[in-house]
């Protein structure tokens, strides 16, 4: 716990209402200790830094202005809502964050009732506030709502859907547009310029000249063109005058840009525009890392820095060990690129994250970052492949969840080859049940046209991705978790793997234990321990979902009465129902037992705190091997 | 197959090549022959009419000016493609279209090669084109990529990501956007009203008007806030005149709006616009079911209006027999919603389809149609919930793929009450792969904190519907067909059924057969005649996937040895999943056999035809049950 007597005024506001009582002269106080307070939290326990730090006097002014918890605010992501916890009950809980059993990583209703609505992916704070807003409304409570969004959130199209319906039923929904430039790596595309584009008037002239330019190339300069022209024209002086920006294009009513670390400005400007009626936008001109001058140089690498040193202001990075899965994709793609033209790799937003700034950097042309936006990352590639690219698409696990349709839709049904790596399959740990990558394993199974893999280590992972790239391979999935593999020396030679083909690791004769992904290669030592302890263990290392390996569960049909499957991923529809829909069909009648990722939302905590919460740690499947001695 | 003689200039077009060695002057003659070729075949051969008839300029004017198929055209939905079928050598197979065998229901590269990409999802041409156009430059080709996009496809949140990315790379991208004001239903929402703006000028001055009272609000007036006037007056001047509108925000040059029915004008703005670089937007008005007036009046009921009286312009419609599922929702939810003040309806932009329109008619105001936005859909509804609602959310099964991270994210991991109605799941027919009701089941089943249900029967979905409403119920799921029911009195009272109880229909001794939904009910006569050949089977309707009824099934085995699953979703994940992951996990060895679509993507036909083609018909179920005869 911090040493409270550094925070004269943040220690005693245990509640908005605290906060509420100050007088507004303190506020700038206020945000300077809750600023101090988060740094020296950080500096000790890692989380969600720079995101948190921009926020500050945006967060004071809210609570300060709106009737929390009656009025709802609704955080995007909540990588901005550190503040958000720290004023709102969560202080002296504060050092327990992301940890098991502590405070959540992301706003949850389940912990607290300042938390209006859940927020761990992106872009969906319009629409859900917008409901929130809707109901109240409906039911006659006079709240305010107000929706908290960053620039980066705005690249998603569900915000964009939010926006829209804006204007389609009466509510008195505020948005604030927390703009800060960046989203996790950096804001692309139109809505990041068109948002820069608003606090500069620099090339207004340039654009005017363009504009006679443009017409004098559709007809103005020629006669034959008249009545077009004349229509054109007519269109031109509307639209020029109708709307300032798409936000007065949606029919709510814009203010701002104005400084979002003034706090007294921005509690003048929240006061003014409270109780106005109708859907509001409030922009707001922010930097990410305000006030810890390393986050503010280069936010990316702050956005979730791990522990530093609170005096020198240098991240302490504990290397060595195994590489991560990520290092291995991100050098594999560049080498795989190099040698063939026709690969490119598109990201939504997580170049860093998923190690394709590798790529980004050696071959840039070749290299799309998309900006969050899972849909479009999806069918853009797919319009890649089409044309005769071979892409690589990285997502995180969990937020493929919104390329579903696309992915069935766009790439499946059209046979194109299509590379979709899934990173931070599985449990992810800190992060949370939003973050889990739990399903994909069995929302992936039933798409025809599909081949699904996860590697047992670094080296698989390398031939995978070979194998990918060879002639007609369609559209291959390869999904690994977040984190260090298991070998220090992973650059084998790229060789290709027989699609559908798993392989017998190791001969046994009392269960046989079928494992897909790393998971597996974590469990050879307790296969070791089963064997010592009198069970014969034969471990089968599948290497793909789909198509599954039928002459191995032919074999294990026919030899064993004992199976154990093991998928980091959910019990239910994964590698563990493939297994029993096999043997249930082809009259083999094995007890299956089938560990994975119970039927529940997993919480926070560390990767291991999460396996053995899940019965997927080496005691639990240790224990499980071994519910079949001597039987 | 029509009498070609009424069609001079289009008899001899066989390819867009003949239409470009044509000269200009004879377009508007094509397109007159188009258009009534168009209303011809689809007097008798019912498909999308409204939409097609709207694009017919455009179409001839695109293959006229752009060297298809080496240039790329790739169309939205693919509603508005039949003129594009008929120009590009399929007119003399044009009368099977949507025909089992026959014609695909929407664009598709396996038919033609004028067909750039598959089109049966709202929303996917401008990042799928895209794709298409970098992919072309990458590779060194020089080829025209034009995506054509109609309004309502622009509500859907993957078009924004599409345009948002325009930017993000160089490509020459030509988007045309198709405005005729109108999707299936009708545009909602604010890109709707903006697009309705682009073509009038005449609230001008009010606009001006209240820019400078929207000032005076902010500070004008006030002195103290002199500072952030000017900063914010210098964003707005920058605003005012940096884009004439959210395209140009996006960094596409814009063109028009312009009449899309005058085929010269469209001719010579697409020459003039096509070799330019970068990307470009061209904004053409149409008119929804053009040169047939009756469509003109009523484009929603023409959008599919099926066969129809060519001489009177009537659509021939053939009532009788039982209601659909469609009408027993909309009426029933109209009842809950009366007895129930916090029920809601919400919709993405299909109230007819689906029947909702029943509720905006009586409580408007309780009543949401979001345009073609899924993800919003659920989410927006998940915030209704939130606050209090009740919501009902009707989604197309197949649509709803693209509201699946909502579900889990907004909906079930927040534990709310959420009803989730999925329309046309299951096989639905003409429409074709794009539009089955394939995968609900599989990719619903892994998500914890859901109930997911499928009625028997109408009645059955009525006491389903009145069950989501009770108490706690979490988040409901009902997924029932497209089309008519079994029962012409399905005014049941409204009654709960108990959560995860199935029910035993009929008694039997050799075979159990476990049915989901209204297949089940399609195969009673089946269950008579395995009785009459000598196998008697015990009939059970297990109501619910999740929580499935484990009674039943530690019932069914203990007592049989051979068990039979039927269900209208993909065999894969499923029903029958469900069904052999709990024998096996609880040692019972029956033979199972699951009947249901299989791992492919199933084409376009008639129900009855495709039901065959996967072997889910009255014959072949009979025929699997049979193959258990006197083991």
């Amino acid at each position: 716990m911090e040493d409270l007597t550094k925070y004269p005024l943040l220690q005693k506001i245990n509640s908005p209402a605290d906060l509420r009582a100050l007088p507004e002269k303190d506020l700038p106080q206020v945000c300077s200790e809750l600023r101090g307070f988060i740094i020296d939290s950080l500096a000790n326990n890692p989380g969600h830094f720079a995101s948190s730090l921009g926020s500050v006097e945006l967060t004071v002014a809210l609570h300060y202005v709106f009737s929390t918890p009656d009025d709802k605010l609704v955080w995007d992501v909540g990588h901005q809502a550190y503040g958000h916890k720290i004023l709102t009950g969560r202080r002296d809980r504060f050092h327990t964050n992301r940890k098991f059993g502590g405070i959540k990583p992301f706003p949850s209703p389940d912990e607290s009732d300042y938390d209006s609505f859940v927020a761990g992916h992106a872009s969906t704070s319009i629409s859900a506030a917008l409901g929130l807003s809707v109901s109240a409304k409906l039911q006659g409570r006079d709240e305010h709502v107000v929706a908290i969004i960053g620039d980066g959130s705005m690249s998603g199209g569900l915000a964009y859907e939010g926006l829209n319906n804006l204007s389609n039923t009466p509510n008195n929904l505020l948005v604030v547009l927390n703009d800060n430039n960046m989203s996790i790596d950096k804001s692309v595309g139109g809505m990041s310029q068109l948002l820069i584009s608003m606090h500069s008037s620099r090339i207004y002239n340039k654009i005017r000249y363009k504009i006679a330019q443009g017409l004098r190339k559709i007809g103005l300069l020629n006669e034959e063109r008249a009545n077009a022209l004349i229509r054109f024209n007519n269109g031109l002086k509307a639209m020029l005058f109708r709307q300032r920006n798409i936000f007065e294009g949606m029919s709510a009513r814009y203010f701002g840009p104005i400084n979002g670390h003034d706090v007294h400005e921005l509690v003048r400007m929240l006061r003014s525009i409270k109780d106005m009626k109708g859907p509001r936008m409030l922009h707001i001109h922010t930097v990410k890392g305000k006030g810890w001058e390393p986050a503010e140089r280069n936010a990316t690498v702050w956005h979730q820095p791990g522990i530093f040193d609170i005096e020198t202001g240098e991240r302490i990075v504990t290397e060595g060990g195994s590489p991560r899965f990520q290092d291995v994709f991100g050098e594999t793609l560049v080498e795989l690129a190099k040698a063939d033209e026709r690969i490119v790799g598109i990201t939504p937003a997580m170049p860093t994250g998923c190690s394709m700034n590798k790529l980004m950097n050696e071959l840039p042309e070749r290299f799309f970052d998309v900006g969050i936006a899972e849909g479009h990352a999806v069918t853009f590639s797919a319009g890649l492949a089409k044309g005769g690219a071979l892409p690589f698409c990285n997502i995180y696990s969990s937020f493929m969840q919104r390329g579903y349709d696309n992915l069935i839709h766009d790439v499946a049904l059209q046979r194109l080859n299509f590379v979709l790596c899934l990173d931070r399959a599985g449990i992810v740990g800190e992060d949370g049940p939003t973050h889990h990558g739990a399903f994909d394993l069995a929302y992936l199974r039933p798409i025809p046209n599909l081949t699904i893999s996860s590697p047992y280590d670094e080296c698989e992972l390398r031939r995978l991705m070979f194998t990918a790239v060879q002639p007609d391979m369609g559209a291959f999935v390869i999904r690994y978790p977040r984190g260090k593999g298991s070998l220090v020396d992973w650059r084998c030679p790229l060789e290709a793997v027989e699609v559908g083909k798993g392989r017998l690791l190791r001969e046994g004769n009392d269960v046989a234990f079928l494992t897909l992904g790393p998971l597996g290669k974590v469990m050879e030592s307790v296969v070791d321990e089963a064997e010592k302890q009198g069970v014969s263990v034969a471990h089968y290392d599948m290497r793909f979902l789909k198509p599954i390996d039928t002459e191995i569960l032919r074999e294990v049909g026919e030899k064993f009465k004992y199976v154990v499957t093991l998928e980091d991923g959910c019990v239910t529809g994964g590698l563990g129902s493939a297994v029993v829909e096999y043997m249930t069909a082809n009259g083999y009648a094995p007890k299956v037992e089938v560990i994975g990722i119970p039927d529940k939302f997993v919480e926070h905590g560390t990767p291991e705190e999460l396996y053995r919460v899940c019965g997927m740690d080496k005691e639990s499947v240790l224990r499980t091997i071994l519910k079949f001695k001597n039987l």
